[in-house]
């Protein structure tokens, strides 16, 4: 059995979606159980099913807004801080929140601990990529800001637990790893960024192809795209952005478009509603944070129940595929080469 | 009369679309003149007219490839440095290239010289806004990569300068400015950022409303965005990879959908042609260097000859509006203050 600690009051439907979605998973997934943080009074009402759902009463909540490590540090009954303490001492194999992504991550590196050798565990997710060359319909894009600033060796250890979560989740061989940097060739970017550049290009603990420029991204050059947090950021919202102003303004444009515009959209129905689908960032499954001692997996703010069921079983397939014990053992086994990459910069 | 120094040679399809450019902005625009630089037997045979067109000819040509400031430095009998060469001397009063843009970056800083007062000219760019608020339709993003590291000093500088490119050329009053940032609460961001931040809130020398998140840029929250060199860049790019693969998806979507779709988008044509055109980056003018003595403007690589004309236009309003020298003089009236806040950080 996995099992899986969850803060049911996170998320803008929280809790009444997030509940809905755990007993979803739980009648979709025989082999999971939870543990659910929340409120009495608003949480136990909302169960229709006990079955393989255990409650644990907590007083407080970390708001969306809450400054992240102080509401961390000083809301220690809240939901997000017991679950994440309860993977901690091992009454459960994963978190799970909709809630304050800083708080979270506060949560996963300073309560569920960082993986022994790693400095900086970093936030990662699975994007769509459009006719990859290489065939494969999704890539990891990380660090996506759980670290503001960044130096090289941090930059080559994301490559490292990129690597392991796209061979471990999408199941890519040996997977291709490439550096969001402001031009290809590898003198480009800043210091930190060539000299992350020299250090992947030297590894023989992941499969570097070279830089890659924001504009190919959407094209998947590579399974994994290792990014400092501040330009990732940038980046993955950039994109967002863009493709929500595009797909409402087509919206709008066939509104505007008078009779000819709504036959025509009519018509178009299913290939918009399969671009639509094909560029829905949140539809690929919640966000990582990588490097951590359990899974710790932050589902969007707005998803509902099916959406938190989904990233249930993006869960228990991180836990069954051994993901955090794979990498964890593979950064034992080089701690001294790693060290090395450190002391260099 | 306005003289514009023109690099013959630089761009996908130069010289012969430059020389139309030239030619139909000519005809468009009485009151300019250009100094045509290139290599003589390519380019003279081209010149339909040679009425306000001087040709100068070169002997070397910088390439798309090669490394900017050693180009600059070797090839001191290309086009685009002796263009440079021309506004520095006085010949000519701004300058224009589709060439190779860290080179013609280089040219402008190093030979056409920097303002005084000012650290770090940027590249700053018309993005398009898409319902904004503000009703404007267009807001000035920079540092687009001039600069791949920044201090808080350079990124308060880029709001003087973007705040004088938006009132001169967009006819803004009292343009507001935003600073990119991975959060809209003023303590997000590395050490950079936040000092940014706070020099900005300070500031009496443009009118700053505080961070903006990459998702919102194209929403047009304000009339500048301030960002560092390196995740402007990564954020610009982001958004035109994303618009170009959402157009293509659309585009392919509708070739599959068979009869139905070929018909539906027949019908869509004008709304789809509409966002196509709100949405193309490079229909906004061409990117400029701001901070230098002159107007130095480099449009796209792909650019035919009548985006080549409409770059020569913008250049004009650029001379006409007075903006280097207003600029500048603004920078010699607060030399003092602007000193202070470089000593700061």
């Amino acid at each position: 059995m996995i099992k899986i600690a969850v803060d049911a009051m996170g998320g803008d439907y929280a809790p009444a979606e997030i509940v809905k979605g755990v007993e979803e998973a739980r009648d979709r997934y025989p082999e999971l159980t939870f543990l659910l943080f929340g409120i009495e009074d608003q949480v136990v009402p909302l169960i229709q099913n006990q079955e393989r759902i255990n409650f644990v009463a907590t007083t407080e909540v970390i708001a969306m807004g809450d400054e992240p490590v102080k509401a961390m540090r000083d809301k220690q009954d809240s939901s997000m801080v017991r679950a994440a303490q309860a993977v901690k001492d091992g009454e459960a194999d994963a978190l799970f929140s909709a809630g304050n992504t800083g708080a979270l991550l506060s949560s996963a590196i300073f309560i569920v601990g960082r993986i022994k050798g790693v400095d900086r565990p970093a936030l990662a997710t699975a994007i769509p990529a459009v006719d990859a060359k290489n065939g494969h319909n999704q890539f990891i894009f990380m660090d996506l800001g759980a670290n503001a600033e960044s130096k090289p060796a941090h930059l080559y250890q994301y490559g490292i637990l990129g690597s392991f979560y796209a061979s471990h989740m999408l199941g890519y061989d040996n997977p291709t790893v490439r550096l969001l940097n402001n031009g290809a060739e590898e003198d480009k970017g800043d210091e930190v960024h060539k000299e992350a550049h020299q250090l992947m290009k030297q590894s023989s603990d992941f499969n570097f192809l070279g830089n890659v420029e924001a504009r190919e991204l959407l094209e998947g050059t590579a399974d994994v795209v290792v990014a400092d947090g501040f330009s990732g950021n940038a980046a993955l919202k950039s994109m967002e952005g863009t493709a929500l102003v595009i797909l409402g303004q087509l919206k709008k444009a066939i509104m505007n478009g008078g009779l000819r515009g709504k036959l025509g959209a009519l018509m178009l129905k299913p290939a918009l509603k399969k671009l639509k689908g094909q560029l829905d960032f949140n539809n690929q499954g919640g966000a990582v944070v990588l490097g951590v001692n359990a899974p710790v997996v932050k589902t969007h703010g707005s998803a509902k129940a099916t959406a938190v069921a989904n990233t249930m079983g993006q869960i228990k397939m991180m836990v069954e595929q051994n993901l955090v014990p794979d990498t964890a053992a593979f950064i034992a086994e080089n701690k001294d080469k790693l060290k090395v990459k450190k002391s260099a910069n």
